[in-house]
Formats: C-alpha cells, structure tokens, sequence
C-alpha cells in the first residue's frame, strides 16, 4: 500500500468552518509529511505546519525546505503564500513566563498565517503582579486574550477578573512534580473564578488561535 | 462574629468585565443568602443565583422568594428587575441529550440575565447524527454555539466542524462508570480534532454563557 | 473489649511539639468521643475539638456539652480552660470567597485556642483583584499570612507575591467538576511560580495554623 | 540458567481459542525473540510478531530476518507461512487520522495473518464528517467494523449509530495534553452513547482483529 | 417551556442500527419520564426501561406501572408488548459474584427485550477455578459470552483462553479500595493477556447485550 | 562537601530485621555507588545491589567490577562473600509471561543472596491455564509462592485459590495502554476475590523476596 | 428465577486453601444473606460475615440474628460455632489512631474465627513515637504484625525497620483531603524504604488475617 | 523578533518579597540563559540559576561560564557576587535517603546564596529509624527543618513529632511503581497525623529554602 493512501487534505475546511488547513506534524513520519506537502503544492493550498519538530524540518527534500517560512521556537511553518495582517493587532497574548513562549508564539503564527497580527506580551505571571498592571490598559483594548501560562495557571484568572474581552486560557506543560505535563495549570483554568474563562487544551497554541479567529469574525449587526 | 462579615457583593462587575453579580448558592449556607439578598435588595442589584437547590429555596424567607423568580430545571433565580431580551435569539444551546437539559437551561438563564435570548435544541447527540443535521442550518445562523454534552462528548467536535461560529463545549457530569463526573466528556472535548472549540468546566453553563456574552460584546470596525 | 481501651490522649504534645491535644471528630464514634471528654476532663486537661459536626456534638450528653465553647461554621470546639489572647494579632487569614471561611475560621479557632489572634479577611478572590489591593498594607505589617482559596487557589501566590510574610495555602474542596474536592487548588498552590509557598491539606486549617505557631514561636537572637 | 528457560511458545492455541500464537515483541531481549523463532521454525509454526520495533528486527539474524515478512508501519512480522486470504473483505477498519494508521494496519495484519482481508480507510475523523459520510454504504455492506481514533475518538460512536454491524474501537495513543496516552479516546469510547459499542486496549491493534476473528466464525444455524 | 420539548424518543433506531429504543432512567426526572411513556404507548412504541430504581418507578401513575414489566434486581422495565424468544439460548452471561448478578440480569432482561434468550451462570469467580471448570463445556457451545465480573476483573481473560466465542467483559463497581468504582476490574479486563476481549462501560450490562445482538445478527455467507 | 558525607551503610540490619543491606543503585551517581562499594569491602560486609544497570556496573572500576557477581536480566549483583544455598527449594517464583523474567529473577537472586534457592516457573499466564494446572502440584509443596505477573495481573489470584501457602504477588510494568506503569496490575492484585493475597509494589521483586525471608523464618512451636 | 440461584457456597474452601467461607455483605440484598445463611445453616457449616451493617443484620429474621455472634465495631459476624482460640497470641494488630480501630478489628474477627488470637495495640501513630518504643518489644516477640494505618500510612515501615516478623500493612480510608478513600496511605506502604513490607486492599483487615494464617500454617521442618 | 523580548529580570524582587531573583533554568533555552545572564552581568545583579543541566552549563559561553559558581549535584549555579553566610546555621537539612541529596542539596545552595548556611543530614530514613534518634538532639536547635524525602514520605511526620521548629516536607521524585515522580511522598506529608507539616511541590528543594527564608526573617518583637 503507497504512502499517499493514508493522507486526504481537507482543502474546503476554511469554507466551511472558517479556518484553513493544518497539519499535526509531531505524530507523522517524514514520508507522510512529504506526500502531503507535494500534495499541497500541486493543488496550488498554503498549508500551517505545526508541531513541526528541526529534526523533521531538515529531513524534508530541500525543494520543500525552501518552500517553507519556518519558526524554531513555535516549531510551525507556513508551505505556500500567507498573506500580511491587514489591519492593526485585534489579539493580544499574554505569556506568564519565559517558558511560555514557544506556545505563545504557536498562537501568534497561527493568527498571522490567517491574517491577523497580535501583540504578543512575555513574563507578566501572577506572582509580579506589577509587572501586568503596567500592560492592562493595552491589553484592555484588544477584543481577544490569549492567556498562557503554566504551573499555577492563574493568569487567565486575574485578566478575566479585568477586562471585558474575550479570554481564552491556554494551560502549558511547563513545570515539575504536581505541574508536570500541564494538568495543574489546565484545572486551575478550568475552575477559575472569574466569569467567563475559555479553555484549550494543553500547550495548545493553535488551537486558542482558531477560536480567536471564530471569535473576531462573528457576524455583527 | 456576624454573618455579614464573610459577604462582600461585587456590583461594580458588570462595569469591569461586561458580566454582572451572580452568587453560586451551593455552598453557602441559608443564613449567608439571607445576607446577600437582603443586601443585594438595598441596594437595588439585580442578582443572579446559580445552583440554588430547591431546599435552599424554600428556606428562605417569603420576602425574598417572592422577589425571586426561580426556575427548578436549572436551579437558577432572578433576584431584582430583569429585563426582557431585545433582539432575537444569537445564541444556539445545543444538548446532546434529555438529561444535559438542566446545564443548558442554567446556559440560557444566565443568557437572558443580560439581555440575550438562546435557541435551546435538544437530543441531538451524536449517535443519532441524522437529528442534528436537520437542524444544522438553523445553527449555523447563530454567531455563538454552546454544546452541551455529558458521556463521551463528542457534540462540540462534530458541531465545530460544520459551522463558522464560536463553538464552547460544556461537558456535563451525566454519566456512569468512567464517564461519572464528566471527566470524559471534558478530556474528548479538550482533545478535540476540530479547530478553535473552546470548553469550560464540567456542567458550567453558566460560565459558557458568560464568554457568550463577552463573545457577543466585542468591539467591532 | 471496652470503648477505653482505643483511646490515649496525648496529653503531652504542647511540650513536645509547642502543640497542644486535639481530636479529629468526624471519623469517631459519639462514644469515643465520650471517653475522651471525660479522660480530659478528668485530667485537668484542655483539649481542641476540630470537625466536631453539630449532629456529634448534640449527641454529646449535657454534663460535656455544657464544658465546650462550640462555633458551628468551623465545627470546632474548645473542652476545658482557653485563655485569653495576649497580644495583637500576628496572623492574617485571608479567604478568597465566603464560602472558605468555614476553613478559614478553624484556622482562627485553632489560633485562639493556643493564645493568638488573627486578621479574618475574606471575598477578596483574585479574580476581584482590586478588593485584595485595598487590604493588602494592613497584610503586608503580619508576619504570617495564611492563605485560604478553593476554585483555580491562586490567592497564595497572588501574595507571596507582594509579602514578605510566611505564606501558608490552604486549599479547599469547595468547587464543581475538576474543582470537585480540593485538588485542583492544591495542585496549583503547589505549583506557585512564587518562591516560599506552603502549604498543608485540603480544608486543613488546623494544620496551617499549628505550622503558624511553630513559626511564630521561633528562637530568635 | 539458560535463555530457553523462560520461553513457552503456545501452539496449541489456535485449536483451543481460534486465534494463533502471537509474540508481543516490545519487552523481549533480542535473546528471548532469537529463541522464540528458532522453536517456532523447528516445529513448522507460523508465527505472528506485533510490536518488533525495526530495530529489533535488525537485530535479528540474517536467517530469521529472511523468514520474516517484515511491515515496519505497524512494526508487524510473519515469521513461517502465511496462507492468502480466501474470499472478499469482510472487515472495515475505518481510522479517524493519518496518524492512527499505524495500529489500523496491526489489525489489518492480524487480519491477514488468519486468512482475513480488510478495507482500511483513513481520515475520516469526525470533525469532517463528509469525509465518513462518502464512504458510509460501503462501511454498511461490511458484518464488522474496527474503527481507530486517537484525540477525542468519536468515531466509534458516530459509526455505531449507523451501520448494524459488530463495531470494535480501538482508542490510540495520538494527541498530547489531555489526550496524551490515549485514555481520552479509550473512555470517550467506553462511555459511547451509542449502543453496543465494543472496546479494546489503546493501541490494540492486534486485539481488535482477534475478536472480529471471534465474530466472523460464529457459528450460525 | 414545557417538559416535553426536551425529549425526542428514537423509534426508528432498530431500523438503523439493529438495536431497539431504550431510555436510560437513572438521570432523568419523573415528570420526563412520564413524558417519554406516554409519548411511547400514543405511538405503539416498545420500550426499554434501564436504570429505574424502584423509588422511580414507584413514582409513575399507576397507568403506567401497569404497562411496564419490572424486574428489580436489574431495575429494568418493559414498556409495551415484547415478544418471547424465540429459539434456544445463544449467549452465556457469566457472573463472577453473587453481586454482580444485578448487571448480569441488566445484560439478559436487554437480550429477552430484543427476542434473545440467555444461560445465566454465577459465583464461577477466578479464585474457585474448579466451580467454572465444571460449567465450560456448556459455555463453550454458545456462540458469545458476557462475562461480568468486578474486583480483580479476571474472568473474561479466563474464559477467552478456553473458548473460541466471542467474549465481551463487564467489569462491575463492585468492590472496596482500589476496586472502588470499578476501574480496576475495567483495566484488567482492557489489559488482558488472552487474545481478542472486548469491554463496555462499568456496569454497561444493557451495552454489552446490545453488542451481542450485533455479533448474532452478522450476515453470514 | 565530600561524597561520603552522603552514604551510610546499615550493617546491622540482618541483626535488626532479619534481612541484609541492600543498595538501590538506579538513582544515585557512580561516584555514590563506588564509595559504597569501598567502604563494603572496608567492612567486610556482603552488599546485594538491585537495580544496577549495565551502564552503571560498566562505568565502575575494575577493582570492583572483579568482586561483583552481576546478573544482567535482573540487574543485580553480589560484591562480597554469598553462600550457597543449604537445603531445598521452599519459594515457588511463577511468572506470567516471558516479560515478567527480569522481575521474577530479581527476587530468585534476592532470596539466593540470603541462602534461599527457589523454583522459578515462566509462562504460566491466566489466559492459558492448562500450563499452571500442570505445575500446580510442584507449586503446592512450597509454603511461599511469589507470583509476578503485569497486565491483567490475575496469577495470583488463581493460585491462592488453589494452594494453602502465603502467596506474594508482585505486579509488574509490562504491558501498554491502561496497564502502562504496572497500576492495571497492582490494582487487580490489591482486589483479588480470593483470601489473602499479599502485594508488594510493582516491579518488586526484591521486597517480595525479603518478605518471604520473613515468612520462612517466622518462629514456630 | 429464584433468589438461590445466584449463590453458591464454596465450603470446601478451608480444604483448598486453609481459610473458611466467608461472606462479604455489604453488596448483597437482604434476601441474598437469607438464603445464604440458611444455606450454611442446613449443612452444618459455620461462616464469617463481614462488613455486614447493622441496618442489615436488624433486617434479618430473628431466628438468624440469633445464631449469630454480631460484632458493631468492625461490622462482623460469626454464623455457627466457633471454636475458642487453642493457644496464646501470635499476631500482634498494630493500628495508628483510634479511627482505624474498626479496620483493627475486622482482622482481629477474622483470627479468632480460625481459632488465632491477637494483640490489639492502639493509637500508637508515627506523630508519637514513644508509644510505639513503648510497646515495640511486646510485638516483636510476635511472628506476624498488622499495621494498621490510614494518613500517611508510615506505621509498617517503621515497624519493619524495627523487628524480624511478617509486617502486613492494611492502608484505611481515614482521612481526608489527599487522604480521601486511603490511596496516599496505600501508595506510602507500598513505597516503603523497609524491606519486605507486605500490603492488603483499603481497609481489608479480614485479607490480612487471611495473610496472617496462611505464613501462620506455613510447614517447618 | 528578537530573543530578548521574551525575558524581564525581576531584580526588585527582594526588596518586595525577601527572596532574590532566581532563574529555572530546565524549559529554556540556551539563547535565553545567554540574554539573561548577560542582562544580570550588565546591571551588576547576583542571580541564582536552578535546574541547570551540566549540558546547558557547558553550552554557555566561556565568558558567562567563568562567572558562575555550578554545583553539578544540585544543578545550581550563582552567578555575580555572593557574600558568605553571616552566622552560625539555623535550619537543619534532613534527608531521608543518599538518593535525595540532589534535592537538599539544591536548599542549601539557594540558603547559602541568601548568606544563611544550614547543616545537612542524610540517610535517615524512618525504616532506620536509630540514625535518626543519634541526631534528634542536634535538630531539634535549629528553628527550621527542611526534611527530604521520597518514597513513603513519612520523614517529616516523625521530625514534627519530635522538634517545635518549623518542619518543611520536600517530597522527591526518587522511587519506582507507585512512587513514580513523588506523589506518593507528596501525598503522605499532605496527610501527616503531626500537627503543622508544611509542604512544598515535589524536588523542590528552592521553594523550600525560600519559605524557610521567610520564616527566619519573621520580625518579631
């Protein structure tokens, strides 16, 4: 059985559901993603890579390698022509740590690949509470917030608890003993008592980018 | 010490967040609700009660429940004026089925609290995925869908791939055996394989209804 | 075999320790109970009675429940002789919502019952961070802070943030679906990314104040 | 104490249970799996090898190795003689994304390996239902299904509420956060509303094909 | 709204995917259910009552609980005709303990509504090997077997390495300790080392019939 | 601060708990376990060492290399004097399945160290109990049976229903899915329907070991 | 279909394994333990009954309540003739706080019904070391200790640090917080640093005397 | 964007808290450690690194590498200027086994980098529980103790029995089976029958020391 059989590029997905084309990378082999980059660059798509490791990166053929705007960081790629941001940052995503920002990043490189900008914002985490209050009136005019933050996943919490905008959570796996693998941060979030918080799952960027998407394109009248 | 000493009302909330004062009555004993009520009635707030039993209810005295206007299903009351809803229905509360009806009805309560009134559709889970698509162009009308789903809760994932709007899963703790609590429900929606769909806590419609309602409220140009 | 024989109180810890007798009365029989009133009472001896329900203590024969100072919100209860408290009080207890002050005062009747006094501030939650602005000087000047927040438990680190007082979390089980029990306020007051954050058991705000008093208590020169 | 000491190949099993012996390679020494092919070849057997990573394989020597018809996808090796399979496919093994196609092809290689052929389909996970509802007939035509799915595993559900036949999911190990390790699929599909849903271990390839071989050889009168 | 905009009974479901309608009880409220009965017999409808504790029960109109075939132990109902099997027993329903009989029953009570009848056999638990032993020549004749059991959930492992049926496991909750719940007797079954057990939910004997009813009604040819 | 100040040896724990020291190598440093060895040998003292993997015995010098008896499937060795073992076998060691060899041999070498020889007996699994039932009168004559097993783990269950001696079961990590880690296992253990089955922690065979040595020297009269 | 059907008594246990019939009752129906009573009456035999609740012994008829020797505490009963204990103590039950004393005694039920005696010591908790020093040479002359502990569970590896005899641990669900159901009392026993400490299942005190028989009666020679 | 965006050095942190700023160096990368060190070298600040593999040590530059002061066991480095420790100990560092020395020792070093200096005992583990009386004396002078532990965890439950001072459990992650990652250790000192058990999250021997900071720092008067 050929290698081809086992992919299908949803390429209407943006018609549908308003959010284009992407692909998992991290649980595919090199021959998987191969295929379905040859597929994507024949049928003319721009395809968002994400959890696209460097070792997957380098082991792609180097027409592809070129074809490709790669991050390292947020480890995602864009295979095809992304348009600019239109208009100024209607997103803001707030980073509690250091250790967020691959994450953070994940979601900010979504949003662009779909042509929105954010204001990305690092290392404001709860336990300095100073260092968000001296940001809140900026992040205030923004109508989404992406929150992300790890151990004691507060953050979402506390912005909620301040501005009128949408908030969406995004809990990461950054941390040790009861924090390993991100479940602190997730319930934490979960249980806020703040009216109003939205949740993805762990460490997942692109994810909190699609709803941010959905949210900003409501239909108004 | 007095009861009062323990109470502080938020009313300034509405005005910081877009969400105003709602009082989550299960864990508080009768004499602490007394002491809102009666402090929420001086000075003239309109109060949302959630998870107010019906032994609560009926424990308080009659000049506070008749000022309530108590809805069983969802254990929900208005305590003040409420205002009826303005313009039709933007929302659309989709229950996978009977027995999730009560945390869709606390979604629409919360909903109508603010002004908004909600489409309520029911018995739509996805073992029967032909009621669900009978319905599915009235849905896609609604900016904002709440999925409402308890067992293995897969109504958010199929929803959010067949409309644009901002999907929030509510998993809910119907269930037995591994699905007791709503874990499951809210582990399948988290892991979701649709973009963007968002969740709040187990059997939290209030919660989903309040990021509705940022949702709805946002700054458009 | 006779009740007695079960019992040894431990007369003897307060010197040991710096802690004096108490009893944890859920898991015990009325007639435990009994007997150890009574070999209290015999030996002059004051002891702490911490989740003493209102159902045991009614149970509890006259001639005992005449000798006890009971506060129902904390279901703890003092048999024998308590001083006065000394001096001003050394110890804030902060509570995020009012439905923790049933910990929170077990904190305080704790204190009480070996001589200190404490600051009760509640409702002052994170996601209302502008209530815990306004008390946090008067915080700031008490060299123990305990710290009591079910829901996402983010008050702890929210503090250790902006004292320089011990912190002490106490997590509590108030809360629904992943909040459902304490361990998600235990897990992210565990994982505060504030350094120095302790913390004892869920709702154990007896233990928060015994590690108080040890504290207080240091040898210093 | 030599290697042989510790290995009891099961030939007898077929006659007994109607399955054949099958060899769960991941936690054998190079050793153990050299013994193992060694006795099977000595008496005629034919072998099935699930879980033989390639490096395992390559390890292997050069006379074994040739004797093995090796698949690396789904890390399965027949070992002896397999007979080709006799009539039409009577099994789907539908599979939600790319990456689940590693275990649908363990089952399909079970399948083989006892004389029975599959129709494998892949990508058709829920949050795209249109790609599932294409192929629906001919799932229908099909007496069992094995449908595999990782993330929120739905698909077993949706599948069992429109076809008749057996339906086996297979939860898999695909996703990370909530969904890392497979136990969000394994209860989503234990929990399924849909009736008669069957389950198996996550990543149980071969267990599912070993119980729709159970199901196709009922006997009927 | 009224009670009944929240039910929609699914009468074709036998037509579709060869399993009647059944209406899960246990999280449904008595004015529901009154709703659903009525709504059944206007239509001529049969229906399968599951999880209708007594305390329900008792709490219909006496108009209905004289349609409805009740049969406590597994708290399960007949609502309108149902037909009596029609041939010989083809399914073995094997119950380790005498407390798990009630799930065993649930299992056969759902075969009987659909037309099956069933050999039920209890106290064969894995720990008295010899009292099974006797049984298995009678149980090796029946094309599948239900095999329920909690605690250490070894039976079905047991039997599958004896029989060439189709074998689908129930772990029960009961048990203390770690078998609190059942999720021990679920894992062991899920884990077990003979080839091709299938597993449904803890408790799920009504789901483990249904299956059964798939397996029995395969088209052969 | 030198390595030593980290280790002590408990050289008289033969004399206090019957059993000898051992070293749990797989968590400290090289240079940790060369100290240990020098000041064993300095004593005179015999040390039994579990969990030394090749890397680590590899990395340690010659000199000590020479006077340690290593066992690689177990990864354990003897430096110091061990002696032979004086009588018959009194321990049965049965093992599932190929996989639980490494475990089953730690506690055949544990026992050896304290001059006690065993029976070990492999692939006896649950799933083909023909293989048990024909060793099952060897097993019988010895009063300790130690019965390592991983997935389902049910060996011990059947066992201690057939013979009257102190059966010690030690689950082991084999398997994958929900039997990952060994807790499906230990569960199942721990719930076991038959009379008094004793547990150690998974992969113990080293503690099943020492408390048979307990068991087998228990005074009699 | 008759209540006997579902019950089979196995008394030809004590035979087989060296322990007699028990009845464990908590899951069973009144009519269950009637039937299962007269059962064992009718053929002379004598039956332990464990966690039978006193609601259910009050509901049996008074011609079975009185053969029977019903003990509150531990909830136990003895139906038939029980022989008195033959020789002095040979099992020391240690327990941690008054609050285990039913799980204690259970155990202690379960020996005197197999003719054993034992050594009930009380409240001697690690938080209180010097009452176990107290008592530690009386047990140590004990060739069987049953450590019975909830909390923290350290009891059997102090214990086990301290004498040569059989130390079986019996982790019990006092507590509460982390402590819930005894899982951390479980965990901690089954991790002790002392060799050769030997587990039961939450609060099985009749699995650990079952234990305790079993190395009692081990041949010597 | 440019690497530096993604960090902010809190070097007011002392002033606000008591505790200087410390840097988890694990989940960063290599580029971020060089832009904060160098941000630290550039403002003349002293910064405490933690979890800083050797591998990351050794990737920085020689220019950084010269002015860090490593410690491998502890992975701590100090980089800048740290005065030596003023007076004679004041916190007692007690650690259960060789195995958590790693954790302790990371306590002291963040103690020393704050000039407090700490006495470190080792393998005192409760199963041995005579090393621990030779050393009682010598604790009990020190008005805080740190006690490090995995496994069963039961160390800080036998020092608050015996000491007044502040005791901090450390669960580590040392251990296998169920004691995997350190919740089982976490989990005991959570449930501690002694009163005033402090805990932090597991191998955090940092937190550890910062509270112990606090604790010492208390004003009194």
């Amino acid at each position: 059985m050929s290698v081809g059989a086992e992919v299908r590029l949803d390429l209407g997905r943006a018609e549908r559901v308003g959010v284009g084309e992407a692909i998992l990378c991290a649980p595919k082999s090199v021959a998987h993603l191969v295929h379905i980059l040859d597929e994507g660059a024949a049928k003319g798509a721009s395809l968002l890579l994400t959890r696209l490791s460097p070792a997957q990166f380098d082991a792609l053929p180097a027409r592809q390698r070129e074809r490709i705007d790669y991050e390292p960081l947020s480890q995602t790629g864009y295979s095809g022509v992304v348009a600019a941001p239109a208009g100024k940052a209607r997103v803001a995503i707030v980073a509690a740590g250091t250790s967020d920002a691959a994450v953070a990043r994940e979601a900010a490189r979504t949003l662009r690949f779909h042509g929105e900008s954010a204001v990305e914002i690092t290392d404001v985490g709860v336990a300095g509470l100073w260092r968000l209050l001296e940001r809140i009136d900026e992040i205030r005019q923004l109508p989404v917030v992406i929150a992300v933050a790890g151990m004691e996943g507060a953050l979402p919490t506390v912005l909620a608890g301040m501005v009128k905008s949408v908030v969406i959570g995004v809990p990461t796996s950054v941390g040790y003993g009861v924090a390993t693998g991100g479940k602190a941060a997730l319930y934490a979030m979960l249980s806020s008592c703040a009216p109003g918080v939205l949740v993805v799952n762990i460490d997942n960027g692109y994810g909190a980018a699609c709803a941010a998407l959905r949210a900003l394109r409501l239909p108004h009248g």
